[in-house]
């Protein structure tokens, strides 16, 4: 088991990486207030791992309610999050009931979202069984629901107890989910570490195959870069930032085709294409070094090329990005692998690289 | 102009009090970050005070885009608060678009919900205009909505940047919501302040007349025992839990007779007589100060009796208290005038006051 340690001044909190976590309830018993939980999760992910959690934490006395949702991006929305505060509310759940969530980057943000607005917030617990959930939406403390006008746009900066990433949990995850997971892992070489980057290049084979090893240092030095970059930047008022690599154009992807349509990591790496191009078209990237990025990413099994959704829907949808500024987009480009910074786009550059 | 500083550690703010603030946009313009705003506020308090803060800030070159709501506790809800979401996200307001709440404590608490969530937080600036809100509901950062179960069930930990609280506009409140803003005030005294308690006996009938200085006088004081209080323990887990006082019951009186038939602060003064009565029981409070109380709150115009909801029904509806820990209800009682501690009731207790 590897630990990676969040070190926000007010909220500290550990990540705890490794194969077969969910079997063994110490360290969320560390972690509870009081000896009751709710475990939020979805129809999917309950069917594999609902029972043998709940049961660990019933044999060590806890009492705990089930709250099984749906599964898909197209309920992270009002009603679902309602249909949680509901259940805490008809089994009155206390101040000190902790929150668990069992899942992908949707129950993670729906129960941390829940978490933090039942009665001014309760304690929090992520255990993701995704890739993308392991690697980047458990980490940092970024809740969040969609609304109809835009992705993500009602949520709380909200931070969990622990993280609890269970490699095992990947083995069961679909290809397409996988890859989507991949997207995130490949933003941190791209924003970050292009010796991590190379890294990715040299073991993409072993992680689509799920290596155990090749997974656990990949979360690992995901969560690590995440980890810190939150810590230093906890409410995204600068580097924080860098995270949304693709995201202001993979936003506009998810929101113009219809949440559930491409996966979001999917959306995030074609988006994450085109700011390489662009980044280029301001004489910063490199052509090699945009053809690394087409070629990692398209080994990974991700969509290289967006939808042509016209250039005014384009340019409407990403008007509703939360990096908006007097009106300006702010985009996350790259000066080289490894190395991201944020700057507005001309709208020549935009007509050049958006279909 | 009095200042009274909240010294919070991470969001430490101003309460500005005087007559005629609102007619002076400078302390609104100093704390704006960027030159737009959107003021939220109701249909009563619109038709008072909307246009001259609208115009004394759009001629400071602020956009304004205005929001109202309609009337009354009975919308202090997801429909309400979605509606203000709605049109922020309509107008695409951004991260450093400022909210302003401009009425009274549902205003206050809907509008900071809102700019809790939207966007995960922009920043906000309350303006209340009743007594209540000026003394309690406008200071120390708690934002919620109602949920059929239970009140303010749904909500957040969120600071104002300011608070301006005018004085003149108590002038056109309607006597029965002035006193039920007193409830708040004598609660000031009861919890804390026995020389302000003794003041407020002196100068119950100055202050229902409006007398400015004596508002002055009563708000400042009021603003400074909650500002300390909220400091100390801004999320609750100690001594804030004493501004409580007379809520448990207060709110199962709410909830039992429906939201909006009783007012929050009436609700509290008949909650504030039993918690007193309570008190007396377990052999703390004497008889004098019991009468003392009574006597105070009916000089302001309060009501002191509370409705007969049955006892189950009290036991169901106060069970759903934020302040309930392992199915334990802990009430706010007092020792004597000025000093209030946390405490279970016995059963027995419970049904000699509660009808």
């Amino acid at each position: 088991m590897q630990t990676v340690h969040v070190d926000l001044a007010h909220a500290p909190y550990d990540i705890l990486i490794g194969a077969g976590l969910l079997a063994d309830p110490q360290a969320i018993l560390q972690h509870l207030t009081q000896a009751n939980a709710v475990i939020v999760t979805n129809t999917t992910v309950a069917a594999l791992y609902l029972a043998p959690l709940q049961a660990s934490l019933v044999a060590a006395g806890v009492s705990v309610l089930p709250v099984i949702l749906p599964d898909g991006e197209q309920y992270k929305n009002w009603t679902t999050l309602n249909s949680i505060l509901d259940a805490l509310l008809e089994h009155r759940c206390e101040r000190k009931t902790t929150l668990i969530a069992l899942g992908g980057g949707v129950i993670g943000d729906m129960t941390g979202f829940a978490a933090a607005i039942y009665q001014r917030g309760v304690p929090f617990i992520q255990i993701p069984t995704t890739l993308l959930a392991q690697v980047d939406s458990s980490v940092g403390g970024k809740t969040a629901i969609n609304h109809p006008l835009g992705k993500n746009m009602i949520g709380a900066f909200y931070q969990p107890r622990l993280v609890l990433a269970d490699l095992a949990t990947l083995h069961t995850l679909p290809a397409r989910e996988f890859a989507a997971g991949l997207a995130e892992v490949i933003k941190y070489g791209l924003i970050d570490d292009a010796v991590f980057f190379a890294w990715l290049e040299q073991n993409i084979a072993a992680l689509l195959r799920r290596d155990v090893e090749a997974l656990a240092y990949a979360v690992e030095r995901s969560c690590s870069i995440k980890a810190r970059i939150v810590a230093s930047d906890e409410r995204e008022q600068g580097v924080r930032a860098f995270l949304n690599l693709g995201h202001t154009f993979g936003h506009a992807i998810e929101a113009g085709l219809g949440y559930g349509q491409w996966l979001h990591g999917e959306a995030v790496a074609a988006g994450m294409l085109l700011a390489a191009r662009a980044s280029k078209l301001l004489g910063n990237l490199g052509e090699q070094d945009v053809q690394r990025t087409e070629a990692l990413l398209q080994a990974a099994g991700l969509p290289v090329v967006a939808p042509a959704l016209g250039f005014d829907r384009w340019m409407a949808l990403m008007a509703q990005d939360k990096k908006v500024e007097r009106g300006h987009i702010r985009f996350v480009l790259l000066r080289h692998i490894g190395e991201a910074y944020i700057a507005t786009l001309p709208e020549q550059h935009l007509r050049e690289i958006l279909l």
